[in-house]
């Protein structure tokens, strides 16, 4: 018995099949590039063992939790940590038997694609997880996570990672990236410049932040100046850690290209916490546009994930804080919003700007049309809730015809779940290659041109557009 | 010779048709849920026989009659009621005669295939209709009609309908229900309180819908107060003939938990006639919240219907009124609309809010990210436009992968044309088997699953949710 | 060998693909109807030879250029004209090697498929283009353009094209149509009046535009009166040339029906050059639906092409002028926007009004409810960038379940690529019949209807709907 089927994801058509198939067979054993994406890197640091299933599996992942909330289960049965110490449950048995309880509720969804892929391919189980084999299941992992090989590294290796994005904050001071690098393990780990808590006037903590960058830097952030060459220093010591990319979270893709004293006087606003809303708006997207201009000297490429209304469930943020699956996308301009910054640096050739979106209408009316134009702008690959076969499907649909293959970077598999990165990269390269496979039976490719588009979308696109 | 395929809707692929064949066979002979939709009560009442067939099939049914007009056939022409009360065709045959000439502007809606299920399944007729054999079919049909057999409650256990909820308004005194109710005829009829009339500030007659209200109920609408107990009192009563459920049909998905002296102010506004716009809108939203909140304590579902432009074109609204097929979609906003409403209710487990919608871009970004986290959301099916087997299709593939299946409610018809009943049920069972195999067949759901997932989907969510 | 597929675009399940192929052999020979592009007329007028293969295929080919811009590859390099005169390439053998260099960046796009067809079936090559091919290539293709068969009159023939609308200002003097007119070639070569220069208050040089309107036309254009006494006038004018439509390109979709004082209001200040952006908004919807009603008198069909962000790139647009690939789309609302000239004009069965859209999302939401409702309104065919395989998928799935076939018009090309005409109406034959396949194969339409359907698709409804 199997818990992945050998051909999943290819199209059923017999002749589509075989040339899917075909396709895959060249580019299934590529190594793996994760340019974006939110591991830890204390994990390869230390390169302790995963405590347990449920730690691995549930309490870390938001698709997986926010699945059982949603149909009543409690936060706090699934042992998520609250905001104010209270206990939550902590036996990892218990939180293991409810998901096994409700696995049915992710039936279809990308979230049991991996984890069967995981509980298969990593883990060796070819039974399905039920309530009745949670038992079994909770054991048989629980048993492996204390072999040696199935420490960080170890894992690292075993899924062929050529090289691993973390992400860190501009004021993270990076110790474990150190700690990777003064180890004797070559496992290429490296960081992204976030600078959301200093570029975001509405971050808590924002003007204490900026302080801190001052000390850490040495410049003096409490001008608009100093705050500057604060983000020149510490991109150049993310730089030494890697880091080939910055990445900023903003709730629109507003970007400004105002007037030195204009910006002046938003950031000692920002800075007195006196900002309105609209003002703080004006200097993240000022900010996005700086950081394109330093994009230009410092070679990082821009990654601008956009549209994302963070803890929409005020009860929810309250009693639990951030990142517990009340992420709600909204709808998202691009035409408007980023011609500031594109009328500034939107022509240059030497520059990168990745552009993601949670509003898949943007792709065909406003992307594709953008990136097909703009040597500055490529487009990242779908994102969160996209990431799916159907999402894949969809961008590759509604872009390639205006934009083509090459304005796109390849798959980020954007996981803090560790042993998801296999599957997920899998997905990826089986999608494209149903998609591809689709193109060549309907004359609209070459067979020889998608082997080579296949390698591209799989490795190519991704090493040379995050200069990895 | 026959009407419909009886491999309708399935796959072509033979693997994948075999699949669908499959899971079809075991849900094909499942009875009829029908949770929500218009068929007038006073039918099974009264159970006199259907009058003719352009009274049966052509004037009630604006998806039909609305596609004649939009081909320059006139109104008058198709025998629907003048405002004014000026002469109209009144020639059943005549309004058959001009339905059967432009049959093909119908070609590859669902509304050809609901009218072709119709004619072979309910009539038993085995020629397409076309100009020559209007007349045949006109009496066919209208011998048919005049057999007990053609009656509403015969063709309603006919149609195997386990229970059927019809809609009234807060201020209809239910007699027909009740009349039912007398009645030995033990068919499941039930109402559903739909309170636009008194909840919405810019319905025609509001105020004076206000003072019914109170009326009726022995409360004091004069005061917000007994308004609200007014409400309690009809919510009441509807559930003594069945009610399960509320309806709500607003412009937009705005709600509002405002401080109670702002909300008394906006109800004395609304009495006076005297809200903006905007205050109309807002004391509608408030309502919403004040309706679920209503819901936590007497358990009726709660449906949100939003985004329709009612009467859109002012010439045919003043000619003809209400319901002619000019109800035109608008872009539906539902991430900041919802939020005062899910902050007040949304994490309650207990309470169950179901969002409908004619804007499909909000499928895969609003909709299924809210459903997939709050506890007392759900999705309803593909709504009135979007009732059809690619409509159904775009929902599956844009929801599923978010907030799987177990967050929708398997299928409303929402039809005031009681013999399409079987045809939209069948259309939905077929279209969802289709969606399954694909998933069987690429590796995303096993068989046995699927199967289960079949069953949910063609009656036990909508049992569930409707609490039928 | 080929280049193209000699079952390309069609389904590639056997069953389906032998009805799409049993379609498309009832349609793939009749002639082409281009009711509406931008070729030149001079082109037919002068039969002169086409220069040479980068003038053909390259330079003025703003799919194309742009998609090699995107990739940092320089106008100047592509031989684009600068505004300010400076020197771009000018050898047409380099220009095409940079070209044949970078021909992989279109793998996928429909310009690919054009392009090759091209190759094909006007030139006769067989072998794809590369670097290696570039030179046999631009030897072989100008070569042919040596031949009196290549000579633009011989290719309208050898096209099979029954009728050629061009695209002229107002204030075009139509000298080119007069001189086809003159000639003895019979060829059907119309104009279509396209008045942005003289109703576009932000237009530049309005206000000289309307005084030369006046000029030519001999009213006085200084009072709203006269003005709109030229348009009727020229509208006469250009029907003298063939013209059965005009053409409409504003930002928005916006209409308005506004008191003639304030529209004399509007047309002062315009004309003064004193329009807010908001005032020049309005004044452009007012002038859609006067231009209605005068086709109402004179029968010229309404084109309306909203929603084009025009030279959005400042840098681009100042250096290389307009129409340079920096066109983007954005949202685009309808049913706000039509209302005004809907309820003016909006039920009249003798008036064709042809909605074209760039954002997709209006097709199920907006587009198809108002056409399948409104006798007025038609939909033009995928615009632009969605004038391709899945483009025309999207937009029948999308749109007929609610309007049908019978509410759209068929195919237009909208180029002003030549060569590229018969592969863009293949291409949408193929598709069109592609769908029509699928929905035989699946019971919701019939075989004998469907023949009749594809007959109305590649030439019937556009020959109906443009009056041709």
């Amino acid at each position: 018995m199997s818990l992945t089927d050998p051909d999943r994801l290819f199209p059923v058509e017999p002749a589509l099949r075989s040339l899917a198939k075909d396709l895959y067979a060249g580019i299934a054993d590529l190594s793996i590039l994760s340019p974006h994406g939110h591991c830890d890197p204390r994990w390869f640091a230390e390169n302790k063992r995963f405590p347990n299933p449920a730690e691995l599996f549930v309490i870390p992942d938001h698709y997986i939790f926010r699945m059982l909330v949603s149909q009543g289960i409690g936060m706090d049965t699934l042992g998520l940590s609250r905001v104010d110490g209270g206990t939550t449950e902590r036996d990892p048995r218990k939180i293991w038997q409810v998901f096994a309880d409700n696995f049915h509720l992710l039936r279809g969804t990308p979230s049991a694609m991996w984890l069967n892929h995981s509980f298969e391919h990593v883990f060796g189980i070819d039974i399905p997880l039920t309530s009745g084999t949670a038992t079994e299941y909770f054991d048989h992992i629980d048993a492996k996570l204390g072999d040696d090989a199935y420490r960080p590294r170890a894992l690292f290796d075993r899924f062929k990672i050529d090289a691993l994005a973390t992400t860190e904050s501009a004021l993270d001071d990076l110790s474990w990236h150190q700690m990777i690098r003064d180890s004797d393990w070559p496992g290429k780990v490296v960081t992204t410049y976030r600078p959301d808590a200093v570029v975001d006037p509405e971050f808590e903590g924002f003007a204490k932040n900026v302080v801190q960058l001052g000390a850490i830097t040495g410049e003096d952030t409490a001008t608009y100046a100093g705050y500057l060459n604060a983000h020149r220093a510490r991109r150049a010591f993310f730089k030494t850690m890697g880091a080939t990319a910055s990445d900023h979270g903003h709730p629109s893709a507003r970007t400004e290209d105002l007037p030195r004293a204009v910006v002046e006087d938003l950031f000692h606003k920002a800075c007195a916490g006196t900002c309105t809303p609209d003002e703080a708006d004006a200097f993240r997207g000022q900010m996005l546009t700086e950081m394109a201009r330093m994009s230009q000297d410092d070679g990082l490429v821009l990654q601008i994930h956009p549209g994302s209304w963070r803890n929409h469930s005020a009860q929810t943020f309250a009693a639990y804080g951030r990142d517990m699956g009340f992420d709600i996308p909204s709808r998202t301009d691009y035409v408007a919003a980023l011609k500031p910054m594109l009328d500034a640096v939107g022509m240059d050739p030497n520059l990168t700007i990745i552009l993601f979106t949670l509003d898949e209408t943007a792709y065909s009316r406003e992307l594709a049309p953008l990136a097909g134009a703009y040597p500055a702008l490529r487009l990242g690959p779908p994102w969160w809730f996209h990431d799916s076969y159907e999402g894949i499907k969809r961008f590759r649909e509604a872009t390639t015809e205006t934009c083509g293959f090459y304005n796109t970077v390849g798959f980020n598999d954007d996981t803090r779940a560790f042993c998801s990165i296999p599957a997920r990269h899998d997905v990826s390269r089986r999608s494209d290659c149903a998609y591809l496979a689709q193109l060549v039976a309907t004359g609209r490719l070459s067979q020889a041109d998608a082997h080579e588009v296949a390698q591209d979308l799989a490795y190519g696109l991704a090493k040379a557009a995050y200069r990895l």
